[in-house]
């Protein structure tokens, strides 16, 4: 029998101890052990819970347990999951987590805490919530060198462009929509402003590269000066606005990292995944485009996919699993958005500008209309060049009076 | 190091060397330790090959040698490759394998054979080439039960109704095209007929459910008698036809298993999956649906796959994996798919029957009508019944002087 304690008995920490009490036999039959919740951590009472003798108010009664060898922390946040992670890997115990803020920010740190103390830090729940993502990623694709991922990471806010785009609701109502229907915080910066998707690239791209990648060192654009207009030049165009977290490798050994709005051709599959789904494609180069696809969030989804981690954990209790990236110190390793190449969807109020001076700044315009289009205003696709040289010309085109209402890059990835 | 052996040079063979050969530094950063290619079984030469020096005709050197741990199986076919492989892990080498008419013939008798003597018996590769699904499906959801699989799992069948459904091109054109490509086989008939991807959801579902499907105990129908009016008659219905591979696991402990053309909702990402692609829905109690996408074969994401599970092999040399599931000899654990409750597609040549006789007969019926409908056909869909009875209204027509051209199934996986 193996022991375990669950910090956290929020939304998923409930769901965990759901998951385990309901999945016994098949814990058991993956496992070969039988699977004991001794602990829940929560300052929060729930004397309804089967589980209502296990609680306890105390990390102390956790860590000084040694027939704990996993324990869960579903709490979510910096403060105190990173100080209490941090103590029981030293301690030599195995640990999973659901929380991407933790691991996108101290992931390194841990590994290597993990490593030197011979334990396991495993986090598939931090990304993609229930979709198999860290694991095939790191296993299953251990035979390719990763060229590419890009992923539709977040289900509040592909929700709202949905809403946006089929409904034809504004952001500011969509949003409204998706807080009355729990898939959006009070307070939804996080979401709304890349901020969750952010994160869950740097997981990634430190899984696929081997090297740490802090959410500082992403450009992150959210979704919240999008509007109906923008939403329409997108189908003129022949495609979808989704924000999309986006890592490439690059031949000098640089990454091009960023989390923005793109505009996703309809021909691409990752422009038919709506609603709160999300999907990450990952381009190996034996593989070549692999997708994953499901429900990025919600209770059950998450705690399973927390729940075989710790069965994982429960098969390695002893061999530990390689899953390992290194710190980065390199201020260089990600290469300066501005220089990254891109073409970019461009709506612009003119004033007193004209159609022929755009042409003039880019070259080769192709111009969008749509039957949304306010007067005085004109959008287009500008070909591929460094988005340096693209604000630039933006800029002086501010100069003579027109106004740059939105700008949305043109997604490359296949 | 360890030393394994790769018996078959063919495509997927010569792919598993390149793979290895190239990837060096991603395997020994994976498994911690060198993997060296000791020999490679065929019976033809390969002067050419950068392994030239470890080719051998005799399969008893690869078997006679204990420094051989891995033995991969990229032979293909049941003979000789099932002696092969079951001498092997009789010896205590763990087996790799590709083959999934192996996997699908013999598979619980060569994991029982590996168990008993504590090895591996992987075959990542046998279902969906390079798409990571046999792990994903055994490990990521593992806290869940499985309740459902749909799949399209064959690429070749999928790239010629593509080409019909797209190209308005006859199912024959289709496939001389398919061939001229190298995507089907001189003789086709394992893929258009569906046997290539019945092999597979057997697979799938003894995974899933723990028990061997054997593919006799399969319906399966191919697609070569679809032609251009059923596509458009699905065009008319707001769908797309694909092949799908399906198995549910019913409340008495019964499945219900099927592999045929279907008629897919356009709303079903599904029916986006086009060309050469394959895409494999796994449902599971917790998690909802996963969808897992990509390249269903070709040389390098098959061995991408191969590889992958040497690599897991190599770090599970002490430490037999799980992956298991017993043997079948319940006649009744695969229902008759005649009790499958369905709605079907049918188009029917009526001459004397008239269409308020087949309304009387199966009640509300949802006519279809397209631009390419022939003089005296009608086409319909059925509602939801069993099959059985669906098949004895549609004799009763039959024997009124109508002429059934085509079912096909309407697809209710989520």
């Amino acid at each position: 029998m193996v022991n375990i304690a669950v910090m956290g008995h929020g939304v998923v920490g409930s769901g965990v101890v759901e998951v385990i009490l309901s999945h016994k036999e098949g814990v058991l039959r993956h496992a070969h052990e039988e699977l004991n919740i001794k602990y829940v951590l929560d300052l929060k009472e729930f004397p309804d819970s089967p589980v209502a003798d296990r609680f306890t108010k105390n990390f102390e009664d956790i860590i000084r347990d040694d027939s704990v060898q996993i324990v869960v922390e579903v709490m979510g946040g910096l403060n105190p999951a990173f100080d209490f992670v941090k103590r029981c890997l030293t301690a030599g115990k195995s640990v999973v987590t659901s929380n991407k803020e933790l691991v996108a920010a101290k992931g390194a740190e841990l590994l290597a805490v993990a490593k030197e103390h011979n334990a396991n830090f495993m986090f598939e729940a931090s990304v993609g919530g229930g979709i198999p993502i860290i694991r095939p990623i790191y296993q299953c694709l251990a035979a390719n060198n990763v060229l590419e991922i890009a992923g539709i990471l977040n289900g509040t806010t592909n929700f709202i462009l949905t809403k946006m785009i089929d409904d034809h609701m504004s952001f500011q109502d969509a949003l409204a929509l998706a807080q009355k229907l729990g898939y959006a915080e009070r307070n939804p910066s996080a979401d709304v402003d890349g901020h969750d998707a952010c994160r869950k690239i740097c997981i990634l791209a430190a899984l696929a590269f081997g090297k740490h990648v802090y959410p500082e060192q992403v450009h992150t654009e959210g979704i919240s000066n999008l509007t109906l207009a923008d939403v329409a030049y997108a189908n003129a165009w022949g495609g979808e606005i989704k924000l999309i977290g986006n890592v490439k490798m690059m031949d000098n050994g640089q990454i091009q990292i960023i989390v923005c709005p793109m505009l996703v051709p309809n021909s691409n599959l990752m422009a038919n995944i709506d609603d709160v789904f999300n999907g990450i494609m990952v381009r190996g180069d034996a593989t070549d485009e692999v997708l994953f696809y499901g429900k990025g969030a919600g209770k059950l989804p998450t705690a399973s996919a927390v729940v075989a981690d710790v069965i994982d954990c429960m098969k390695h209790v002893d061999a530990r699993k390689y899953l390992f990236w290194e710190d980065n110190t390199d201020p260089d390793y990600v290469q300066n958005y501005l220089d990254n190449p891109v073409a970019m969807y461009v709506r612009v109020r003119v004033s007193d500008v004209e159609a022929e001076r755009i042409r003039g700044l880019f070259g080769s315009i192709n111009w969008l209309a749509c039957d949304e289009a306010e007067e005085g205003e004109l959008a287009f696709v500008t070909p591929k060049m460094a988005e340096r040289e693209i604000r630039s010309k933006l800029a002086q085109l501010e100069e003579q009076g027109a106004e740059v209402k939105t700008t949305v890059r043109i997604a490359d990835f296949s």
